[in-house]
């Protein structure tokens, strides 16, 4: 079994990989794109997979767009999109709201515009969003968070993070009966040129430390957004691969949801990473396949449209 | 060893246990006081060991006050100190920086006036304190923490903790040589009436999250305050006593320092935190003695006093 994962695919295993496989999952950032530039031929790698009638799913941990603003995103590069196409954290954890929990509520929401609107589109009521400025000392910060409708605190990707915005969150969150919903944890945003930005990892930690309560997590490796591509969509998993750059989210959710998995090296995990998980057993972690970028698949798809 | 442990401290053994001791380290919060409101007797019980020649110091994890507020806030609860008794983290940590690493450069300071005074006063340059609003977007935010000469972060409570400090932090800490200091890791500041707010622990667990990195913790459980005292006063340890509310950091220091220690329940941790350290053997967590006030050692001070 450990022998044949992280096969690197070219030339025949990559037809042959084509053929094995319906439906393609998708991670965007270092996948499809570092910051705001394209990787080179992935537009052509999606495209090319739709046109063979492979259905493709963008499936992304970050929390700052809404499923439309994504479909702009992927337009703009030349990725063929439709909104259906994309499970980002703010849209998957509007739906967790709204159908599974079926919160009877309102949530106090530490994130930005789109996962408002995201809850918005979905009817649930939320407060929080924007800056909230130091206001009185340590009396006055006792007694914060006090809306009684609000039945749990949604933790994302906020500019706007402060010790005002995690103090309100703790106050509610001593409610045990209050639901903590962190979209994912990511502990770092890559941007062009190698540089980063804390992640929305980084603002949950601080929650997590002052609640002394754990979150759940919608974003991967959880597989709650798997769970919305088969709720929304179907899927068989015999003939579905997940395609991501990170092996403790995109390639673990894969593993653990028992499809097949193809790490890509344009992002944030290396081939190291991979072989030292390969050699201390931790095979959860292991991808099936690697390429150096998904525009290594480009000449099958070509042969196979040939 | 572990049957002599947790003895309750009154009548006899509390007569027994002064005339055993000359130096008494006093954790505050908790302890003497409870935010604004001082522990019905506390301030006898300070000037009694006073009157009696002992020596009394206050160490204390929070880092909002210098050693000159200390004394004022003590002086008006009616307990009698000087500066030269009070060992908070703002002060610690200068001490740290000017003596121990002799730090040549500034300070990113993510902290309140005290830690900036007390940095100013040990004549260490730093830039960081007060608000820090949120400009730009996502590639702004790529090059913050851009001042060559900071070659230390420090983490102590600041109300003004935000995103954009987050990610200078994160920016300076990215530089192996850049220490990396916490004033302490409590969780949650208390406040009167049960009430709580995060504790500077929160803020850096957010920082360690995106640096990938640990901080070195001046607080208590850490030895570097009772050392402070060594190095300033001297002291006995086989006749020094550390009383303190919270096992995990008072009691856990005074056991590593190899002093004795006594737990009062007027604060965080209960007996039975303490008992099921106690079965559980991690004997570190379990204090010699405890009492349910230090009031309780009003009659045993008053009858060495007659």
């Amino acid at each position: 079994m450990a022998a044949s994962k992280c096969t690197r695919l070219c030339g025949e295993t990559s037809r042959c990989f084509l053929n094995s496989v319906d439906t393609v999952l998708f991670d965007c950032d270092g996948v499809l794109w570092r910051g705001d530039e394209a990787v080179p031929g992935a537009p052509d790698v999606i495209n090319g997979l739709k046109s063979m009638g492979k259905r493709v799913f963008y499936l992304t941990n970050n929390s700052t767009k809404t499923r439309s603003m994504y479909v702009d995103k992927l337009c703009r590069m030349g990725f063929r999109a439709v909104p259906g196409d994309v499970f980002g954290t703010a849209y998957c954890t509007a739906v967790y709201l709204r159908d599974i929990v079926r919160l009877q509520g309102k949530v106090y929401l530490v994130g930005g515009r789109a996962l408002s609107d995201e809850l918005e589109a979905a009817g649930i009521g939320h407060l929080g969003t924007g800056p909230d400025p130091v206001i009185g000392g340590f009396s006055d910060w006792g007694s914060m968070g006090s809306d009684r409708e609000v039945k749990a605190v949604v933790i994302g990707f906020d500019e706007h993070f402060s010790y005002m915005k995690l103090t309100r969150a703790l106050h509610y969150l001593q409610d045990s009966s209050c639901l903590f919903i962190a979209t994912n944890t990511d502990t770092r945003l890559p941007l062009e040129g190698g540089k980063v930005i804390p992640g929305t990892g980084c603002l949950v930690r601080a929650v997590e430390t002052a609640a002394h309560r754990k979150a759940q997590v919608i974003g991967k490796p959880s597989s709650f957004m798997f769970d919305c591509v088969v709720q929304d969509c179907g899927l068989d998993p015999s003939r579905t691969v997940m395609v991501g750059d990170r092996l403790d989210t995109d390639i673990l959710m894969g593993s653990t949801c028992g499809i097949r998995t193809l790490l890509t090296l344009t992002g944030f995990s290396s081939l190291e990473d991979a072989k030292s998980y390969q050699e201390s057993g931790s095979l959860s972690l292991v991808p099936d396949y690697y390429v150096n970028s998904i525009a290594d698949l480009l000449p099958a798809l070509s042969g196979e449209q040939q």
